[in-house]
């Protein structure tokens, strides 16, 4: 692995209200939330046609600092392996922007947010939303920035749900979705692991029907053990046996107790714990919630008509070692948009990385990227 | 599927103290532990030369009463599929025993038990124990029945792990042992599913230490998520699709919450519930732990030692979906055994329900496994 490209540097996090009283964001359930306040990025130079914008949609724990940092360059945007000058998705040439998520807990407006009816966190009076309401959103801040058209939407894991979401709902404004690891149903086991993070902390006594924001303690305890568990998710077997093995943490030999003792162990507290300074439980709640329910072609006369629709192409990537969203996930989206004429590119991408791979800098993947984005921008020039 | 045989009907557990104050159970790491009572039950005639004895040994949830019913036929012993008369553990042949496991909560002397010394129980001042801890209770049991040698041992899971050190630690005494979807050692990711579960419980603000037993209440929240996430790893994302899928629980339309929707999540939810009644947080913290640590064949020279030793042969067992214990990890297995000329039969049974097989009537494991043990009965013959 290696990055190529350079780090675009500082960045800074920008935020506007979309939504007022008055004309207030009406999700897919019918339910009104205003105002809706939205954190995001932008990286590189708007383009005088608009014709190099790239969206970024982020995963279930993401936020709108993809790229560059806040001042640590130690701890660069999540994907910042993948956006910079130079880069597969080149900050030379696009125009990126990045969100936080509706719902989530990074500057977007969500669960933990004050609800202006009652001058208290919406908690779980916040209503639920779905995929489309997500890249609603986002489509809403591209408006107010006066962009009617992008290049690309790019995102993995739930990010490319949105993506996928994007070209169903704005099908003449997206040229080219990127579906990184992605799905368009969640499988049963999938849903069992949510279920159980939601139990973890759904159940912490400190939970308080998510009215916890006031108690001065939160689900801290569910919502670790929710981070850990969805850990293992995200690695692949053979990455967690090159990781860490059978090997004891810090000294020669077992303690032989129950406390922490195997690196693997202190790895998974470790991620648990700093889980809790960055992100909201109720958050994580209602963004696990929405891919379940994410089911986009459920409804085939509905699909086959949006499909038709669309002026959208795509190009769908998986890694063979992900077990969190496994390749025939991809494979599906890829028949459906097939059955649909909708062009697409597939590849599964080898990488002993896990479904953390489209994090990574992966070769293959990020050349792959970099061409599909290539020949995006050659196109729109000719 | 269809169970062969019948069921043995009413069965009784059986009672015995083995250790006492001035002759105590001495653990592999020097602590000691007395009395240390034994829940067991047998099936079947002894017959006059104990040369058709069976033990069984259980995995982490598993108790004495392995088939038959204790007044309710409706809820047979957790081995009933493989035991019973015309069974392939054949209970009008063989003379079957089975024990509750040392640390266990059912009977057997484990975290929860009084601590003759304090008047309390135990709670976390339990030793930790190992896999030859389990064994070495079995065999004092079977010396106070009078009995010096085994026909076979066999168990699933962690059962299939004591098998094996049947063979390591009593060389003489056990002629075949049958190691069903075993392992030799945890992966990391095995390691990290234990681990997680663990803090699940061990984070409980109910969970005291361990020292919960006198409180009025355990760390029920953490025992059940704990429940939740190993039973998606006993099922086959195969079976979970099929006994699931994505269907909704109860009515026709999603309600759109963050409750209990998905058949999946509520059969998530019973099973971590029903467990609270039956299980001991503390019994599951010491019997997860004992597998991380097995790995019996660490050492080069004393494995090549004990193995050279050993007059035991080998069934082992894999089923091709299981992802707890894969077929790599029963292979590894073989390829020790084999290298130290024990002989082995290997058979991976094709099998879609997961790791949960080796509980269910899979007619090529069961045929598999009753012929080995007719082959076992007739070469005693000769």
């Amino acid at each position: 692995m290696g990055t190529t490209g350079r780090t675009l540097g500082l960045v800074e996090t920008q935020r506007v209200v979309l939504f007022t009283e008055d004309d207030p964001l009406v999700l897919d359930s019918g339910e009104t939330i205003a105002p809706v306040e939205v954190a995001y990025e932008t990286y590189g130079e708007r383009a005088a046609d608009d014709r190099n914008v790239v969206v970024v949609c982020h995963a279930l724990t993401g936020d709108a600092n993809a790229a560059g940092h806040h001042g640590d360059p130690t701890r660069p945007g999540w994907w910042d392996t993948l956006i910079g000058p130079g880069k597969p998705v080149d900050t030379d040439r696009l125009f990126v922007i990045s969100t936080n998520l509706l719902g989530g807990c990074q500057g977007t407006t969500g669960p933990s947010s004050v609800n202006p009816a009652t001058g208290r966190p919406y908690g779980l009076t916040f209503p639920l939303f779905t995929v489309s309401d997500l890249v609603r959103v986002q489509r809403a801040l591209l408006s107010r920035l006066g962009i009617e058209s992008v290049l690309a939407a790019v995102g993995g894991s739930l990010g490319g749900m949105q993506v996928l979401q994007w070209a169903l709902d704005y099908p003449d404004d997206l040229e080219h979705g990127i579906v990184v690891c992605a799905t368009a149903r969640l499988s049963a086991q999938n849903i069992a692991f949510s279920a159980v993070a939601r139990a973890a902390i759904m159940n912490d006594p400190d939970f308080h029907d998510g009215d916890y924001y006031e108690t001065g303690r939160g689900p801290d305890h569910g919502l670790s053990v929710a981070r850990m568990m969805a850990h293992i998710t995200y690695l692949s077997e053979e990455s967690m046996r090159q990781k860490f093995g059978r090997r004891i943490q810090d000294r020669d030999e077992p303690r032989f107790d129950l406390g922490v003792d195997f690196q693997v162990e202190s790895y998974l507290q470790h991620q648990g714990k700093v889980f809790l300074d960055r992100f909201d439980a109720n958050s994580y709640l209602y963004l696990t919630r929405v891919m379940d329910y994410f089911d986009p072609f459920a409804d085939r006369d509905a699909t086959r008509d949006r499909l038709k629709a669309t002026a959208t192409k795509f190009l769908v990537l998986s890694f063979d070692t992900d077990w969190r969203f496994d390749s025939s996930h991809s494979r599906a989206i890829v028949r459906t948009l097939t059955a649909h004429r909708v062009p697409v590119s597939y590849r599964e991408i080898p990488s002993p990385h896990g479904h953390d791979s489209f994090l990574l800098s992966v070769p293959e993947y990020h050349r792959t990227v970099a061409a599909y984005i290539d020949r995006a921008l050659a196109e729109r020039e000719i």
